[in-house]
Formats: structure tokens, sequence, C-alpha cells
């Protein structure tokens, strides 16, 4: 077997596959019962990103007892922030917390640490190739720029990232030369990615739902691009989805205008609309995480309603956003035969 | 002067005004330093709510300083709740608490008690008209049944109301009855405002944009709609703003499904697709409330943006979102004067 035999390469490849081929965002993840296990012998949530060992164990739980189509790199979009020097940490029950950036800190940004900072994380994905099944597709992944300077300029999540938004209105020059760097440095971890052995990536734009029209074109898309034709020109068979939370309507040109292989769904995109958006190429998603957390009938009618509409095109089965921790796995056993068509 | 020259009700009526009128969701707030030393005087936020004279007071004050063409009740989508004895509470720095619903306790809910409950805030409304210019219109406003029922289910705000999706999914038919509920005395509530003297009412549905197709239709559509024809089939001329913040694409049918005869756009609805929803009936937004807090050029360049699409039609100018409390008043002067052409 060859990365040829890898089904979610072969859908990023634009081939139709029956069933499609699944993984879920977030599948390893604190609803199993192994990876708690392993989360409790580390530190700090950042000290298991950063140790091969368990990052490993923790991305292999998942296909261990699922056979998922493709495992993702078990890591966090704010390594790239951390690598900046950021002073990120994640404290339990508040959720990320780093430095927020002054405008006047952005022009000197020393890019020069990140890739050493992150060779672990590298060294994780070069031992995963080793370690999987050589069917299981590997998932490298990076956050958006845009979505991860929210957090930098406000030190934390917030419900509408307005801290983001109105530094953006503010500091037009600084908020573009703090996208440029992280596009800049994002594209290279995914070069890296890509040379460990990751077979396609995922940008994640978590937060792209929040921006105007204008805005989801300067901080979004543009960004977004520059980090794609960025890794293209240096591995032009890169095989990249890029994930636009929230986007709705803007997904429309989405594809096309960052030049990704594949685009992302959330849980709120109809279904008669990602019909039309997967005439123009592959698409990934859209179960609400929360059918799973439900299971028995709302849970197989969602994941018919999206086989029904969009399994007759280049689909990768996924949820519309992270599995969340109060999903029982014997749901997760239930959603991957239903798509499978193997019964229970 | 008469009903006939309030012009945002010349607008519900279908009429395009150049320039379009204005008011701000959220005006009479925190950035007015007169509101915060009124709110100083209450006790709690629902006192202030269910104070006439405060109520009126903050109320008129945005009317005052900048003549904005509508004033819109000064209350809470949350007192209809409070009324149902769910034990409401604004806690300072943690936003809406309540006691988190019971499946049990939803046929349980007693709707009796809510008309006199609210009749403080009828009592307010029927003020606001004796007080305010005759060329103002007068809105009331409540939230819409599924907004609403996510605070019952969770019991405070979440970032994506993932308690109440996955409520709904586990228990459908609880669910739909609180909806109902819900939509019973909203639209009663709606009646009350518009006979003490409201000219149009506007439903808010602020978590309308968290929710799949299927469950937009079930909970944000069907009960809102519900409201409307209720509404209407006692007061056939009442006119009805339907703000679905975040629904997207999913706009589309939503003027029309909900017959409302008016809908509200948040700032993330691009203007392109803005100006379609337009060709149907009038639009209310859809300024990124962030601008507000810049000011300067990207003030104006998002309010320009807005009205060289939009207000060749029924337009009437508003946030895309409540105002925040670090905007500048004098912002919103600039605001005002460049939408009604009259410099500054």
């Amino acid at each position: 077997m060859t990365a040829q035999s890898r089904k979610v390469l072969q859908v990023l490849n634009g081939e139709t596959l029956s069933p499609p081929p699944i993984w879920l965002m977030r599948q390893a993840g604190r609803y199993l019962p192994e990876y708690r296990q392993t989360r409790a012998k580390a530190g700090s949530f950042l000290d298991l990103c950063y140790s091969p060992d368990m990052a490993v164990e923790v991305t292999l739980q998942p296909i261990r007892r699922y056979g998922f189509d493709a495992a993702i790199l078990f890591s966090d979009i704010l390594v790239i922030p951390d690598a900046l020097k950021r002073n990120v940490r994640f404290e339990e029950g508040h959720g990320p917390r780093m430095d927020p950036i002054a405008v006047s800190e952005i022009a000197k940004l020393d890019v020069r640490p990140v890739s050493g900072h992150l060779q672990p994380v590298i060294e994780t994905v070069r031992r995963l190739r080793r370690e999987l099944p050589d069917e299981t597709t590997l998932l490298g992944f990076c956050g958006a720029p845009w979505t991860v300077a929210t957090y930098m300029i406000a030190g934390q999540g917030t419900p509408d990232q307005a801290p983001a938004r109105l530094f953006g209105y503010q500091h037009p020059e600084a908020f573009d030369r703090l996208l440029a760097v992280l596009a800049e440095v994002s594209a290279d971890y995914l070069v890296e990615q890509i040379d460990a052995g990751a077979d396609a990536v995922q940008i994640f734009d978590s937060w792209a739902g929040v921006l105007g029209e204008e805005e989801f074109r300067r901080y979004a898309v543009e960004p977004v691009r520059r980090m794609i034709d960025n890794v293209r020109a240096r591995r032009p068979h890169a095989k990249i989805i890029a994930f636009a939370k929230g986007a709705g309507i803007l997904l429309k040109d989405y594809r096309q205008a960052t030049n990704a292989d594949a685009i992302g769904l959330d849980w709120s995109v109809p279904l008669s609309f990602a019909a039309e958006l997967q005439k123009d190429g592959p698409v990934q998603g859209n179960l609400d995480p929360m059918r799973v957390v439900a299971g028995g009938q709302s849970l197989d009618d969602g994941i018919d309603a999206i086989l029904q509409t969009l399994g007759n095109g280049p689909l990768i089965f996924n949820l519309g956003h992270g599995i969340t921790p109060q999903a029982d796995p014997a749901h997760v056993s239930q959603l991957v035969a239903r798509v499978r068509g193997t019964g229970q």
C-alpha cells in the first residue's frame, strides 16, 4: 500500500468515494478515556503538544479505536504565538491566555526561533507517519493568520473577536503586518509538516465568521491565499484544506480565492449551499457535533442528510466543528458504522 | 404631525427615504454618561427595566442627544423568562443568569402571571409615546423564542448555545413546547406594547446563527412566523422587524417565511447579498459596531459603503449589532451627521 490508497488524499485529488472517508475534528480529545489518561500524565496542555511520545500516543488513540481514514496531528493553533514568545498558557476552565500584543511590538516580532521551537511538533509528525497504518492519511494543520491574530490581540478568546476587529480598523498597517508575519511563519511550519510526512494540511480559520465582507477578503482570504501560494511555490503537490468557520455565504468564492484543494464546512452551512460549493471542488463536513452527543435518531438523521446531499460528489465526512468532551464514544462508533454502511 | 411622518414607519411601509432614517441597537446604553448616571441610581439591571421613570429617562437620552428617528423601549429580552419565574438575574461581569429549565418543568410553565409582571414595561411604552417627539418612531421589542430558549436551557449565555442545540436533539417535543409557550406569551407581550403606543416592534433572534438549516426552519423561522401571525391576527396593521443575527445565507427566504415587514442584518452580511434581500423588502443595518469605536476614516468608509449599496432602496440605517460601551459619543455624532449628509 502507498499514499495512493489513502482515501482522504484521494478525495482531495477530486475523487468521489463511496462511502466517503471520515475523520472528526478534535478526534483525539477529552471524550476518549484513553486521552484523559494520557492527558493526566502531562503537565500543561502545551507540554502534551510538545512531547512527541504523548502527542503521538493521543493522535493514534482514535485511529486504533475507530479506524478513521485520517489522523490529525495532535497540537494546537496557538503553538505559533507560543513560538513567537507571547507567553501562551492554557488555564483550566478559562481557555487560552497570552500577553496581548501592542502595536509597537508587532514590528519587533522575532520569527527566527519559531522553527526551532516547533521541532517537537515536527518530530511528532515524523513518528506518526512511521507508526500509522499505510492507508491512513496524516493531516498536519495550523491556524489561519486572522484567527491566530484574534488571540494575540485580545490575549484570550472573546465572543466575537471585537478587540481584533477594532484593532484592524484602528491600526490597519500594523494589523496587515501581523497577518503577514503569521502567514509567513505558518507557511514555513506547514512546509516542515509536509516534509516530515504530513499527506495534507488543514488551515483552521475558526473566527472567519465574525468578519464583514471587506474584512473577510483582507484578513481571511488574502493571508490564507498568500500562505497557500507560499507553500505551493516550495511544495507544488501540497494538499490543503481551508476551513473558514461561520463564513456562510462568503464561502461561495473561498476555495477559488484561496486556491485550497478543499473547503471545510461548519454545521450552519445549509446542505443545498454545500452541494453548490461541492460542484467546484471537494468539501469536508458538516455534522453538528451536538448530534454526536445526542446519539440515536438525531445522529442518524444528520448523517443521512449529509450523505444524501453530498455523498455523490467529493466528500470527506466530518463534523462541522470539533467533537465535544461530553460525546459518548459509543455514539462515535454509531457514526462511523453508519457512514461506512456497515451497520452496528 | 402624526404617525404618517414617522420615518422608520414609512420605510417599514416600503418607502425609500433619502437620507434613510437612523437608530442604533442598544442606543440607550453604557457608552452614554447620562445612561451610566441613571444606571447608578437603579439597583439591579432588572430594576431599571421595571421602573417606568428610569426606563423612560434612559430611552429618551439618546433621542435628546442625537435626534434618532426611532426610540427603542429600554428593556431586555430576558424579562419574559423573568416573568415565567426562572429567577433571572444580571450579575456584574457575568452576563445574565437564570435557573436552567428541566424537561419536566416545561409542561408546567405557568404563563398566567406574565402580562401582570410586565405591566411596568407596558407603562414605560405608554409614557414614552406621550413624551417622545411626534416624528420619532417608537419601537417595542422582544426576543425570539429560540434565543430566549437558549438562555432558559443553559441558564446563561454560552459561546454557541450548544446546550440548547443538544436539548433540541434530545427532547424535540419538550423543546417544541417551550418554543410554543414563548411564541405565545411573546406575541401577547408585543400586542400589549403596540396597544400602549409602540409604532412597530422588533423581534431579536440574536442566536439564530448557530443553527443548522433544518433547525433554523424549526426553531427560528417557524416560531417567529407563528408569533407574527398571532400578532397580525389581532393587530392587522402591526409593523414588525425580524433580526436573525448570524443567519447568513438562510436570510434569503427569512422575510417571506416569517412574514416580517423588514429584516435586520448583522455586519457579517455582505452588502451585495443585502442588496438582493432589499429587493424583497426593507432592510435594517448593518454597520460593524467596532467602526463606531474606531471612528475616523474607518467609520466614514463603513457608512458610505452601506449608503452606496443600500441607500437607493428601503433602508433603516443601524448597526449590525448593539453599540458597545467603549464607543465614543462623539463618534455617534459623526455617524448621524454623515448618514444625514449634514457634515460635522
